[in-house]
């Protein structure tokens, strides 16, 4: 038999499946072009064509062992001290390799840190509506996912309740900038709230708070607006990174933490770190893709065909009437449903040919989710649908 | 501060990197050419040519998107499909896509069956000497490690033990076949011996107890030896594999699930599988890699450049006075301390420039572990420091 956790995992995820089993239903149905999945966040835009190059440059150059060997837990050291010096060229920092930790992902990363971090029983805060699979990397490790309620409308951090939340068992918070699902940008001022509460409670309490931030949409901004730079905000900051979506490499599974040398106990952090690697059973990040995001690093896959798509669909939908916050990164739109149901509305609007999900998922009613990360075609041949379905409300 | 659990996991690797430290001192004092490295199991043997040729083809020719992509939690179905057929040929089994699931290397496959299997408390059992990092992946997951003490000299598991051993808490029993550290491969006849104490206690208690066959050295014998296919001993076998050594793609991490139809509640652990890879943080295993083994798995690295390897060590070794059981498979050779305590004795070794691993790391006292994973000269030019270090013990 498999564990009780694991059992209550599978019944969640055969729902999430269900929903997908529906959409090859409804092509049935409908037929493909009458259906508009706009249910994951798989990037659609294609790698750079330098990703593709670097990696067949490597694989016919260089010494096979040295492509294919275990690497150090935490990364090749001249990978670490690429992906250093890219960061200091953008954000004046003064990094060296030792404060890069290259990791499977942000999903690793964050599993990583958390191991690292937390002991039995302690509490990791977050901000509704948040990425649900926080709740399993934070239990993973033995400690427990406290989720502060959504801040309506903005969906900003809201600092007050973030205070009143904060205990000594609190060891660190999770932030996701740009965020999914409702692709809000935190700005710099809202986050100097958010660092003046955390070394005020830091203080109050004698504890040290870390403040996680999970950045894989970090290159995904339009509006010429910029994501801070959160170690310089907060010195207990530690970033999580991710290729997945700048480089379009989800699949490669490949990422790092960013550890500064303000945060505490920054030597034990960056060498558990590696360590957490090994024990957690990545052992390290897949080796080929590091020595190859160590040569594309500074580059980003095309995030003004996300922007089109973004203007297209946000402009669309206000004008049919549905309530949403213009969102100014990731790709995702995260609209009111039209009754207080999410789910029920999601399930309305698949009559139309609409998939979407539910905003319970990110622990937060009465919302959907649409990831924009679709072909230009879905985007336009959706329209109509979304209009009839805003009328099936309003009539 | 980091948690408890990482500070002394960062203490004990802290001690093994001082290891590796004083390899880098002793190349200094005694120069690169009289400093014999056997400490690691990083495979010294090129993947075969057709791998990176592979990867460049999918490279050159495939979609991006279908590359970069995430992929199923359980792999790409096409994957999956090549893997089952690939076993059917080489096992006359009747796999489908539906028994094999994508994993990140063995370590991930090892870190997800305890992710889907174990409940907070559970047991599983392992016959020391055992790779250490298996206290890890069960503890990762809430269960507790329980090792059967050394069956010396052949290091063979002991059933009547394992008969005592088993409680109604045993979720699972853990082997590694071929044997990482001793090289001993484990028979078909001591197989049945083990399957029959399962099949009794499983009886006895009601309950179902796994078998995770942990083969990242299946390929890796000698002597025609041939590794028994446990799955047809024991119905509720699920076998972790790894193409680290088969392929020498370690750092790649790249491996595979095999969950036969009918080991207990097979939907559920496979479906919970998937699930796993997704939550742990592993997510897929990497998708060019999965790709790539779909073509190449039925091909291996040069074995018998590592047999040739322990010929020389095994026969020089033992005729300078070391014991030795001759291992079969893996490449590893276990020699009996020559004195009562294993850290002791690899401590003398280096004086002569000898980097071994105590056995005290896989739970069993008094013997040092060999990775002869090494240039042939390094094995040729150690000979005379092993003669004189046995000599320093019987002058």
């Amino acid at each position: 038999m498999i564990s009780k956790n694991m059992k209550a995992l599978v019944e969640q995820s055969a729902a999430i499946s269900a929903l997908f089993t529906e959409g090859k239903r409804m092509r049935q149905i409908l037929g493909d072009e009458n259906v508009f999945d706009f249910g994951i966040g798989n990037p659609n835009v294609k790698a750079p064509l330098s990703v593709n190059k670097t990696a067949i440059e490597i694989l016919e150059n260089m010494d096979s062992l040295a492509i294919h060997s275990y690497t150090d837990g935490a990364g090749i050291p001249s990978v670490r001290s690429a992906i250093a010096e890219s960061l200091n060229r953008r954000f004046q920092e003064k990094y060296t390799q030792g404060n890069i930790v290259m990791t499977t992902g942000a999903a690793g990363g964050l599993n990583v840190i958390m191991k690292v971090l937390l002991d039995e029983g302690d509490e990791v805060l977050t901000f509704a509506p948040y990425f649900g699979e926080y709740d399993a990397y934070v239990a993973n490790a033995g400690g427990k996912l406290i989720a502060i309620e959504p801040n309506i409308p903005t969906f900003l951090p809201n600092p007050k309740k973030l205070e009143e939340t904060i205990t000594s068992k609190t060891k660190a918070i999770i932030i996701n900038n740009p965020n999914n699902p409702t692709g809000v940008v935190y700005g710099e001022e809202i986050l100097q709230e958010v660092a003046d509460v955390l070394r005020k409670k830091e203080k109050e309490l004698g504890t040290s708070i870390y403040l996680i931030s999970d950045e894989p949409y970090r290159e995904l901004v339009f509006d010429g607006v910029t994501v801070p730079y959160i170690p310089k905000i907060y010195e207990n900051t530690i970033v999580a990174y991710s290729f997945s979506k700048s480089l379009s490499l989800p699949g490669d599974r490949i990422g790092y933490l960013t550890i500064p040398s303000t945060v505490a106990d920054f030597q034990d952090v960056v060498y558990g770190a590696g360590v957490a690697n090994r024990v957690l059973g990545f052992v390290n990040a897949p080796a080929l893709q590091q020595l190859v995001v160590a040569k594309c690093c500074d580059e980003k896959s095309d995030v003004a065909f996300y922007d089109k798509n973004r203007e297209i669909l946000y402009n669309a939908l206000t004008s049919y009437g549905y309530e949403c916050a213009k969102p100014q990164g990731a790709f995702y739109l995260f609209i009111k449903a039209l009754e207080d149901d999410d789910v029920a509305f999601v399930n309305k609007a698949k009559e139309f040919g609409i998939l979407m999900t539910p905003s319970s998922g990110f622990r937060c009613n009465g919302y959907a989710r649409i990831a924009y990360c679709v072909a230009r075609d879905t985007i336009e041949a959706s329209l109509p649908s979304f209009e009839k379905l805003a009328q099936a409300y309003h009539k």
